[in-house]
């Protein structure tokens, strides 16, 4: 049996797989975007994941194709298809996490709860949305955005004039009033088998995930129940394939609402490194290689991610090496290899304990001495 | 600052720093046999350890040399010193994992409890040796054994006529009485700091490590703090930098005795993995760069690890995944990338959990499922 697998996309998510994959004995290979990328100890390739002639080269030398983003074009993944590659996730479900106009009438049309929206197309649309939404409303570019870009809060037309004179239809969305966000992953096989991790609540700054708290406090029972049911039934609805993350809105009236859906590991599940017995990278390939999932179980009382944005003024984040390790020996640091740039991600930190606030303020700790 | 770590020696130890050095960010180059080595993940040169123009050309990539093996001859390691190359751990402590006859002397100036032992050059200082210890003797030879290669339990000179052929004096030591093979395992920066994990059961089979025990059954307390004592003082005493392996003997008398040194990540470590908060592999890499060391603390009231010795007879590890992972969703497997044959060291598993006796079910059944 080989277990070859090509990345498209040679960002921290494609270099975070390359660990589980050299300990599974999995042959990893990267198209990455340069011989700077952070996956570039597996870039087999450079090449844009655009650009139809180089995926399929890069395409050609891999049992899987599979994911560090979800940039690459429907015409190329369809004609990967057609040359009879396995992609993983596959267009088809990939569609949903690339146009969140589509995810939006697909979970709906599945009975999942969202938030109200609807498609604008012009000021008077949107004008009408707000007027129906108390004046305010969440206005996202249907494709492309990532880490708040492409989004924006808005109580006018005005305020995304720039998006609506490209003539593209807009997602327009109510601001929901939310206690929390929380994340729910999931993973999947093609023969059907899907394994969750614990729910987790996320911080996000800036429209960045900033922390994850493993698994969410308060959420035992009901609140768990219903997030994994809502990303059983998505995983399945939508024929996904590999790790997904659902992004959760919990109400100020406790229910639950999709916001967004990654296909591929995601910083939702950063800490499961080191906090669960199968990381999210191990899982991704195992469920591309339809291979049998791993235990999803937390392995401390508590698991507390903290990204690293943006890093040192000057300098690299080894810089910081002696101070941080001896002052948290108990802290796992993963770097990206990425050169340090306001709000940019270059790592993460995790620690695991049996105190949140105890973990809570290490991990803190050890990543904001990486400033 | 610059994180460059080179090391010497491309099998499943240099392969294992792979993953550590990606996730805290260290380069990693290896010095491989072949472009089919354990570690062909990182071998960015080819070529043999014993040749000095290979080994000083690739030091001279990287900040720090350190080794996969113990096989690099003391001229070349005090060549690369001549020329500023950082070499950890340095020639004057790698001397004494080269050469046991060093060893034992240099132990036994240290006050270090070792078995009885003599240098013996001849058929009759050999015979002299069994006619002090009961007509047995485990005769070994200095240099270059490993796994069981280079040991023979004795009565007579004749059963190592070949090696008294040689001309070279060998080390003939009391066939110990034991209760059970336990390791110490610690590393120690250049600049002083030690960290000690878990005491650990080994199960040796044919002069093969075939599983670990972590920690040690019955061994709290005054056991334990013997050997972390023993390991110190050998750390200290020989100036060890990075990883240091101290096998020893439990005997029906309850003392311990030094067997075996190894000055690099070792087979009773791998459990850290998985097992440990700080692997021997992440503790290694900051050890060698005299960065601070991380915690070593066992994350499972139990850790077991099996190796897989052989594999299957045709085939190869992954095409045995689908019914191991499917059985054992807990065990967490580490494929060397190497072809299977007899006895081959080509895996191992872990598993963790609070039952040791399901532990060692589970990690067996995995092990045993790869035959």
């Amino acid at each position: 049996m080989s277990l070859s697998v090509g990345v498209i996309g040679g960002g921290q998510l494609a270099r975070m797989m390359i660990p589980a994959a050299i300990e599974l004995g999995i042959e990893i290979q990267v198209l990455g975007e340069s011989d700077e990328a952070s996956a570039r100890a597996a870039v087999s390739m450079i090449g844009d994941a655009t650009d139809a002639a180089a995926v399929l080269e890069f395409a050609a030398g891999v049992d899987v194709v599979t994911f560090d983003h979800e940039h690459v074009p429907q015409p190329i993944l369809r004609e990967l298809i057609a040359r009879g590659v396995q992609v993983r996730p596959g267009p088809d479900a990939l569609l949903y996490a690339q146009d969140k106009l589509l995810m939006r009438e697909r979970l709906g049309a599945l009975g999942l709860p969202v938030p109200d929206w609807a498609r604008v197309s012009d000021a008077g649309e949107l004008a009408a949305f707000l007027a129906d939404h108390d004046g305010r409303a969440v206005v996202k570019t249907p494709r492309g955005g990532y880490d708040g870009k492409g989004v924006r809060v808005v109580t006018s037309p005005d305020e995304v004039s720039d998006w609506l004179a490209d003539g593209r239809a807009l997602l327009a969305e109510e601001l929901v009033e939310f206690r929390r966000e929380l994340a729910q992953l999931v993973a999947r096989r093609p023969s059907g088998e899907i394994a969750a991790w614990p729910l987790v609540e996320t911080v996000q700054r800036g429209g960045v995930c900033a922390e994850v708290f493993a698994p969410a406090p308060r959420a035992a029972g009901a609140l768990s129940d219903m997030a994994s049911d809502i990303a059983y039934r998505v995983a399945e609805g939508l024929g996904v394939t590999g790790v997904l993350a659902v992004e959760l809105f919990e109400t100020v009236d406790g229910r639950l609402l999709v916001n967004e859906l990654a296909m591929r590991p995601h910083n939702s599940g950063h800490w499961t490194i080191d906090g669960s017995t199968t990381s999210q990278f191990e899982q991704h390939l195992r469920a591309v290689l339809d291979l049998p999932l791993g235990a999803t179980g937390i392995r401390d009382p508590w698991s507390v991610m903290v990204n690293i944005l943006g890093g040192p003024a000057s300098g690299t984040l080894a810089d910081r090496y002696p101070r941080v390790l001896a002052n948290q020996p108990t802290a796992k640091i993963h770097n990206y290899g990425k050169d340090p740039r306001p709000g940019r991600k270059v790592g993460h930190v995790t620690v695991g304990g049996d105190d949140l606030d105890e973990v809570v303020y290490q991990a803190r700790a050890a990543a904001a001495a990486f400033d």
